[in-house]
């Protein structure tokens, strides 16, 4: 039997240090076995707490929130598959490297496996894909208030120590589960923390300055979830290289108009030229951030294979899919803008490259007028946005908005899962992105990926949001069509396309949202431009697969002619 | 690059295998990387592909089809947290054992962990909830079919080896993942396969006997998911201890009528009376399976502490939540009704269960007639059903059956997901039960789960089915209002009860499935009634959650107060 005043001081003591240790969000699933700490949770002052129904989706709108935030939420659940099903955004936070406290309840060790309820072995269940893992003692005894304020102080420093990610903490309770409300409780246990920073050393520095000479050079940016500071602007405008610009790497959006012209947006549609990439070979790369989504990119690097191809990375982990990389320099990117570098007034092979992309942005204009497909539709959500939050789906959203989101001063945050590339999850992403951003989000996601994670819907049940859901329903897995399945008929739409014919316009209603549904651009601008009046707008956008697929390609195959000129 | 030939054979051998080992069921969810193997299952003579577009549904999916047809089902996804999906389906199938064949594609090795896409790390990714976990080899080398062939008999014995359960095989595929469709192949390299089986030694046997001698013995009979052979029958008949059948043993139906005497179906009931448990004390328990859903028989045998509680469980993994047991037989539980039994023609002890039982029958009979809620409309449906599967939810629905299923002849088999009682996958799992069956099922669920695993639904869009669910909706999460959470008002909407307002009539027409509502007996009875058109009908019955506690209660105390005169 447990104490209720140990109990009450336990959990209390545990919530006071989320507090002291920074920590804001808590997301609650329902259950029994975590009612202690879920109560001191409603109860902490300054604790603000979110709930969704289901455990998967909970865990992307903690992955969502953090993400956004940069903060460690934290996620609670009962024992048993509760936890299990946190899986998928875990392994999620872990690759994209997103600071989570996964704390799940669990019965008391006498219960564990041995036939009783709701008890599975939660011990390391996450096996490989949490930065560590921890079992707590029952809280009967209150000699464990200092061990507790420690350990979460670990927990929470571990999980944001780079490369960030998250930390699971198994806590068991013994019956009882209920506190006592009106305990007074004193803080105690409490520790300060101060962290160093990794820096460039000398030698690092005199190599770094040394390819900065170079006249040939890229310098690529991945994903990052902070925006820029102006140092860095004024560093790119010194150097005078290209700077491919991943869709999110938050440099294609909030960008001032004196500096677009080194941001390269259109790499992705160039480098499928074989004559642009010919001439294109750069002497020396420098990439920040993980590895772009583009695949021809990726080729491009692969066959040039650059002498000296640079990577920023805070990990042992360095990501290099394509075995291209020569040094890693593992330490934070904001070493490389704070060298000095000679100013530059322009930069030839600069000049190739911006030439290209003016092209493209001249034919994709043209193609817009003239065209209609995803990839259209999709420029005109990209082309109406401004002072939100976006996030894309992986699979054809994030492709599209590779293609087709163009470099404006307009003010667009934009984020995407990209540690595994899951269709899984998407939904609950959003939400916990508008929760944290407190601002209006959209989302732009296909109909396989939004089916996923319609229980992510569920939150808008529970809690305020703001979000515009757009969906590109081509009934089925549109990536597909693109891949080398493709050319085999056979068994296509049972394994690949997999249509189900469903449209949303019910779930909309399920879910008491707006709904509006288009399938031309005048429809799609004025659905988007129709004032919002619900927290939820759905505007479902019907298109075809393989119409979608011919229209991308005449854009390519335009483009390559131009640059093959 | 993957050599097309060795890939065809490889893969060829593979489904070939699987056939050779009496596999016949594939749940595929679309993906790339597992393409040579998904073509490979379409190809195959005798193995019927059935799709998710949700893997964590397909997980559940196939668990459903394993648990009701006994035979291991295959699991097919691609690489990344698609296969974190199923974790929450491995879980309680490791717990319920159920045997599972899940096949994960994965990247090949070059590409693992180094920041490629939807390549996360899927070695022993299920951790310890699977029973064996193995990397298969790049299929480049023809030499490997024997090998392969033996693993995958390795495979399918550990999955149907008891105690059963999940087997994960992780398939590397390296580009191109296009396989021959017209390439013949050779059968090579299968194995056979006998197996022995654990039987009573003599001095088993001679403890037992001994103990069958005794008058005062209650036999437990927890979860069967086969039926019990007529040598059971005629145990219990000669042995003439009362039987306290669990709502899942599968003994509470197809019953014939003679032999319905010694099936205590209402022991949860009756065991709340403390004047009956008083005089109740069993010299000696005998129980097979595993522990059974009623927490009043657990307490009471908790409190009894028999001197000799033999628990028959294949497993080391002696299932004992209070430490009671106090001897372990590790074998099959046939061995019992093998055992010769001195006849006897009655028993004042069993007449004593089998008086209180009749007692409660009629108070019941009383009950329903003057009473409305969850329970008395949980009752109407089971007393409509035969010839037919019945499913049910956690939480509860698993509890309604336990006290409202009166012992029958009418040929209903039930199924229910007790290795870990979550209230995830149940409709995924009421599906695949459905598959394994291929006759009528029939789903009873509470609003939460139904939520929680609508995803299920998409299965009804991509295969036959034949499902009948009712969806019990009292807004929220119901057993909490049992438990002593309820007694502390604050916070217990926001952390227990969550209701979220929701009714499922847009999702029926979303999944376009037949749909009706339900708040009074007759209109349950009528929607039951009404025959069935479309492949799915959804009946929605709207109850109180309040009401349901005090209703409950009411029958519980109106029985305490007969059983104490």
């Amino acid at each position: 039997m447990t104490n209720r005043k140990s109990l009450t001081e336990y959990v209390s003591a545990f919530t006071h240090s989320l507090m002291h240790l920074g920590i804001t969000d808590v997301v609650i699933s329902p259950g029994s076995r975590s009612t202690p700490l879920a109560y001191a949770c409603m109860k902490q002052e300054g604790l603000t707490v979110y709930r969704q129904i289901d455990e998967r989706s909970a865990a992307y709108f903690a992955l969502g929130m953090a993400k956004a935030s940069g903060n460690p939420v934290m996620l609670l659940c009962t024992s048993g598959t509760a936890a299990a099903n946190y899986f998928p955004a875990i392994v999620e936070a872990y690759y994209a490297r997103v600071p989570l406290l996964v704390v799940t309840a669990d019965r008391p060790h006498e219960l564990r496996e041995v036939g009783a309820p709701q008890a599975i072995n939660q011990i390391n269940l996450f096996g490989s894909h949490v930065k560590w893992a921890t079992d707590l003692p029952i809280p009967e005894d209150n000699n464990l208030l200092e061990f507790l304020a420690r350990h979460l102080h670990r927990s929470v420093a571990m999980a944001k120590t780079e490369p960030k990610g998250p930390v699971h903490l198994n806590v068991p309770f013994r019956e009882p589960l209920r506190i006592d409300f009106d305990q007074p409780f004193e803080s105690r246990g409490e520790m300060m923390h101060f962290t160093g920073e990794f820096k460039l050393n000398q030698e690092t520095e005199t190599f770094l300055q040394g390819l900065l000479q170079k006249e040939q050079g890229l310098l690529v940016v991945g994903e990052m979830t902070a925006p820029m500071p102006q140092e860095f602007w004024q560093f790119i405008e010194d150097l005078q290289w290209p700077v491919l610009a991943d869709p999110l790497s938050n440099l294609r959006a909030n960008v001032k108009l004196e500096h677009q012209h080194l941001i390269i947006d259109s790499y992705d549609a160039i480098l499928k030229s074989e004559a642009f990439k010919a001439a294109m070979a750069p002497e020396v790369v420098i990439r920040i951030g993980p590895q772009p989504v583009s695949k021809p990119l990726t080729l491009f690097l692969a066959a040039v294979k650059p002498k000296t191809y640079v990577v920023f990375d805070e990990s042992a982990m360095m990501r290099d899919a394509q075995s291209v990389v020569t040094h890693h320099i593992q330490s934070a990117a904001k070493g490389l803008w704070q060298l000095p570098v000679k100013t530059r007034e322009n930069n030839a092979y600069t000049a190739k490259w911006q030439q290209a992309s003016e092209l493209y942005w001249q034919l994709m204009e043209q193609h817009c007028e003239q065209e209609l497909d995803e990839g259209v539709l999709a420029k005109l959500l990209f082309d109406e946005l401004d002072e939100c939050h976006l996030v894309v789906s992986s699979s054809m959203p994030i492709r599209d908005l590779d293609t087709y989101f163009q470099t404006t001063d307009r003010d667009v945050v934009v984020y995407a899962n990209r540690g595994a590339n899951g269709i899984d999850g998407v939904v609950s992403t959003a939400f916990g992105v508008q929760a944290a951003a407190k601002r209006p989000t959209y989302l732009l996601i296909g109909d396989l990926s939004f089916l996923h994670d319609m229980n992510g819907l569920i939150a808008s049940k529970m809690q305020e949001t703001d979000l515009t859901i757009v969906v590109m329903n081509n009934d089925g897995g549109g990536i597909f069509s693109y891949l080398p399945q493709s050319e085999e008929e056979r068994y296509f739409e049972d394994l690949f396309g997999t249509p189900t014919g469903m449209n949303f316009e019910d779930a909309a209603r399920m879910y008491d949202t707006e709904y509006s549904s288009a399938k031309t651009k005048e429809e799609l601008v004025q659905a988007l431009r129709t004032p919002k009046q619900k927290a939820i707008k759905i505007i479902e956008v019907f298109t075809d697969r393989q119409q979608n697929v011919k229209v991308h390609r005449k854009l390519w195959n335009r483009l390559s002619e131009e640059l093959s000129k």
